[in-house]
């Protein structure tokens, strides 16, 4: 049993607590949402119990793929927890469609499909604005080595592979996403923070319907509903499995 | 001989006029000048002339080292010959210390070393600003292969081992600079654009004054004084290895 001790960090969207075991911390979700670098604001009930439940059973789906994640359990409705890691501070990216600001920037229309998985690597500043970096400006920042650079791609797709596997049976498109990446303390690289509607762009494939927090930042309504929709079809398709 | 014949295009800094030879065309420098995407503009005497002579210097010590470039012959004060290219809409940037956009990006000050040669890619997009882009980026658009990638930062990084040689024998410190590449009809990728204090930041090392476009984009004044002086160290440098 893991006791919840002092608050080492509190997120935008999760708190992370101390417990007695050194290795491991306890991360609680909320129920606030943030947009454009915590510009807009808002809060949407069951978001945080959404997200834990859909990591969750997330994070368990690609462990049974052989990708090692933080996940140790899930404790309760907004509580998990994880492995201790130190977070590299770089959002991996993957995109398979154009949205969002990779659209924007490159001037294409939103949707259009990749010819190639895009990886883009954010550099997490807040007082910055998360800006897109490329490896040589890792390298410069010494925030990851160019071995580790190199696994963190290659886990970062395999990640995308074994998610667009999982989100086909769920009837949608996964557009894009972002992940964490953190070392153990032997500097092993793993899955860290969560896959959630938060992190990642997702499309009903018939309707098109977004299903993911594009909802939130664009005042598109029905936030709940669309993490309630994901939630529902995962677990469908993850109870299938067995 | 080549005659001048219908202009093809007008840059910010330079005209491009068609001859009668259709693998040939003219450049003609002007003494205009534009930063911040043409947000600011100004016009300085002899700007044109000495980047003329500037890139020409510069171009003839390269292919002395066996890099192919477009240029042919310089024409005249403001003129030149090149060989057509169709330019590749990206801007290859060097980067040997952290400065300008970069800088800023990293949130890192202006000046600093970086520990590898840094090469960031820009999109020449101007209602977008030239944003950076990444490599997945490039293949997205379809402006270069994966192959002309390699071929361009291998170039790209060659060119900056001779400029950064030539610039130490001016007592120059090459902080960044941006080169276009361009393709002959039979693919074949080559330098092009120009080379000047316009595309480069070049910091005397031992005042650490700046000689380049920043007295412009900066309002630092004297900005036709530091072309010269880059001119007139180039010119006794070349001049001494012949």
């Amino acid at each position: 049993m893991h006791t919840k001790g002092e608050m080492l960090y509190e997120g935008k969207a999760k708190q992370i607590f101390l417990t007695e075991d050194p290795n491991v911390v306890l991360v609680r979700y909320k129920d606030d949402a943030t947009a454009f670098n915590a510009q807009k604001r808002g809060s949407f009930s069951r978001k945080g119990e959404l997200n834990n439940a859909i990591t969750t059973l997330i994070f368990k789906y690609l462990e049974g793929k052989g990708v090692e994640t933080h996940l140790l359990e899930k404790l309760s409705d907004r509580e998990q927890l994880v492995k201790k890691v130190e977070i590299i501070p770089l959002e991996m990216v993957v995109r398979n469609y154009a949205a969002g600001s990779m659209a924007q920037r490159l001037g294409v229309e939103e949707g259009t499909k990749s010819p190639v998985t895009i990886v883009d690597i954010c550099y997490k500043k807040d007082e910055l604005g998360d800006p897109l970096i490329n490896d040589y400006h890792v390298l410069f920042l010494g925030v990851a080595t160019r071995e580790e650079l190199d696994t963190m791609y290659a886990l970062t797709l395999k990640i995308n592979s074994y998610l667009q596997e999982l989100f086909e049976k769920m009837n949608i498109i996964l557009v894009d996403f972002k992940i964490e990446l953190g070392r153990l303390s032997d500097g092993t690289i793993i899955l860290a923070d969560e896959i959630s509607p938060d992190t990642c762009r997702l499309w009903d494939k018939d309707t098109m319907k977004k299903l993911d927090k594009d909802r939130f930042r664009r005042d598109l309504g029905e936030v709940t509903e669309a993490y309630e929709e994901i939630y529902n079809r995962l677990t469908a398709v993850l109870e299938n499995q067995i």
